[in-house]
């Protein structure tokens, strides 16, 4: 068992090592752990040795200059200057908040990043502010749309966080996939066969295989198959494509540059740079006073909460699960598998650190 | 056969009959009979009898004073005054494209309207102006949320339009359902079974019942159960009904008033004003020059359409099949079913207007 601040902190001095500033090192490392604390342990410190790893690459900029390009009063495109996506999007995210402070609402798409750790974190920056926060990132392709062989989305998730008043946040984040890309992992780990609608094999047709990807298959949109909406899932996962991608001047759909996994390290041939992400803020009392939609958003969330449920379940709202793994990881430390620990003692060795 | 021009000198006729100024009734007209152009048979001129019972219920304004009661430079709330959600939606996306023009953006959440047609029409209304248009609206509760045996949420659609040079434009249009509800109303009228995926019984177990709601049953989110993502989909719907209802101050949930269909004709005890929607306009140029934007979205849809596909299918980009719809449609006219051609020959008499 580990403490998330021995993680944080153990983070923190990785990224210090390949030449972050303290700053910098500091806020990526809470953007990393967060992802183990809310339970989406295949973003979270498990990737560490990937980032060190686009960084040996030349991929990681440890010095970005991280600047806005373009702007209008609430819109604008924000070079990432290929620094780290857990610290170009918290920064971008202050942005965003800064226009809705100023005009209402503010949307940055960004260009020249790589992987941002979980939406969810980047999203629920705007709370504080009483705003709805979104967040959404394009990913290497993984994903076949409707009758497709070939993989041109990546898992794409889309995050919204929005304020309550005596309840917690609202928090939706999730792939737009039929599952992500986590799921396969753990499945793979265990040696189970993915559900049916998961993943297709080579030729198109639907597999248990919970390895899809590297036997020449693809993952599946969200809805699985034409007959249950895998063509809604599929425009999901283009309109973040498009919104991180194409509006930033990164890379976008088939072309999206790996992350620094085994077996995803192939130079992609580019149509732009990088990763995209796309982020919005929008200020409550643009609509109505906040105090008055927070209350209300009590009522939503608690109704929702007390819906009559199918026998021995409950509804849960948007951001529950994570909430709970949060509070139990953060009350009893986080477990962490054997491969990760070993990778990080690699790490640890590697630059004089200890875990 | 009919043509369209023929069903919206009907429609704009009707609704002059029922008090709609000469230009409300036009543009109302126009709004309906895109959904039959489109394809969505379910949300064209099939309704037509549903708008004339609203107002035959005091439900529907004729003459309604649509403005804004809440605003920044980039967001505000607009007040549809009871009046159709055909002419409340139009004329909220002229002042997000203004709000656009302006700050690089425009969001508006709407309170105190009804059924808006297809989410489409509006969200594309964007496009000649080089924006980026998005509609989505609140529904009266059909879905049940993952585990629920309660209908919470409605079909609650998402439309986001980008456009392109010289490809058409992508328009992804949606319910955030395995399934739209004119899909079950097919399956109705030719007594055939529902997939399984894309309703519950009362009870919560899957069903192929096609008239789920009429044996106390429900429709079920996008990824039809938990296993294959039903909690994105209700995520998904949640976000609209959250940006539609609770922002605008209009009703959410449970409480989303029904659209006078038989059946659904119950009172609702509100928590808010009417149906909510939510419409934006995000001008390509905050974020980069429109000519380099729209020749990438040339190259992404291209690209995506010649995705290698599986044997006798190809990949399709959202917006093609109701373009191709649209354009044979135009040519060849629109076929009416006769309950339909029924209803419109009721109306026609009650108001002394042929078809």
């Amino acid at each position: 068992m580990f403490t998330a601040e021995q993680l944080k902190t153990f983070t923190q001095h990785i990224f210090q090592s390949i030449g972050f500033s303290e700053a910098d090192a500091q806020l990526a490392a809470k953007t990393l752990i967060s992802a183990d604390l809310r339970g989406v342990d295949s973003h979270g410190i498990a990737r560490l040795a990937g980032y060190v790893r686009l960084f040996d690459h030349g991929r990681l900029n440890p010095k970005p200059n991280i600047r806005i390009v373009h702007e209008t009063p609430s819109t604008g495109v924000v070079d990432g200057d290929a620094g780290v996506g857990l610290v170009v999007g918290p920064k971008t995210m202050e942005i965003v908040i800064e226009k809705a402070k100023n005009v209402g609402s503010g949307w940055i798409s960004v260009q020249n990043s790589n992987h941002f750790g979980i939406a969810g974190y980047h999203a629920m920056m705007a709370l504080e502010h009483d705003m709805i926060g979104m967040a959404m990132t394009n990913a290497a392709p993984l994903v076949a749309p409707t009758f497709s062989l070939e993989k041109m989305l990546g898992t794409n998730p889309i995050a919204v966080a929005v304020p309550a008043h005596e309840e917690p946040a609202f928090v939706a984040d999730f792939a737009s996939t039929a599952a992500a890309y986590g799921k396969f992992e753990i499945l793979q780990r265990k040696n189970l066969p993915a559900p049916l609608g998961w993943a297709q094999d080579a030729n198109g047709e639907i597999t248990t295989d919970a390895n899809p990807i590297k036997n020449g298959g693809a993952l599946l949109p969200l809805g699985s198959d034409r007959e249950h909406g895998s063509h809604k899932g599929y425009g999901l996962g283009s309109i973040v494509d498009i919104f991180s991608g194409v509006l930033s001047g990164a890379n976008y759909g088939p072309w999206v540059p790996p992350f620094a996994t085994a077996g995803f390290m192939a130079a992609a041939e580019g149509v732009g740079r990088g990763t995209g992400h796309f982020f919005g803020a929008m200020r409550i009392d643009g609509f109505r006073p906040a105090d008055e939609f927070k209350g209300h958003m009590d009522n939503w969330i608690r109704r929702f909460r007390s819906a009559q449920a199918v026998e021995g379940k409950q509804v849960l709202v948007p951001g529950d699960p994570e909430r709970e793994i949060e509070a139990e990881r953060l009350r009893d430390g986080l477990d962490l598998l054997d491969p990760v620990v070993q990778s990080l003692e690699e790490l640890g060795k590697r630059f004089g650190i200890t875990l």
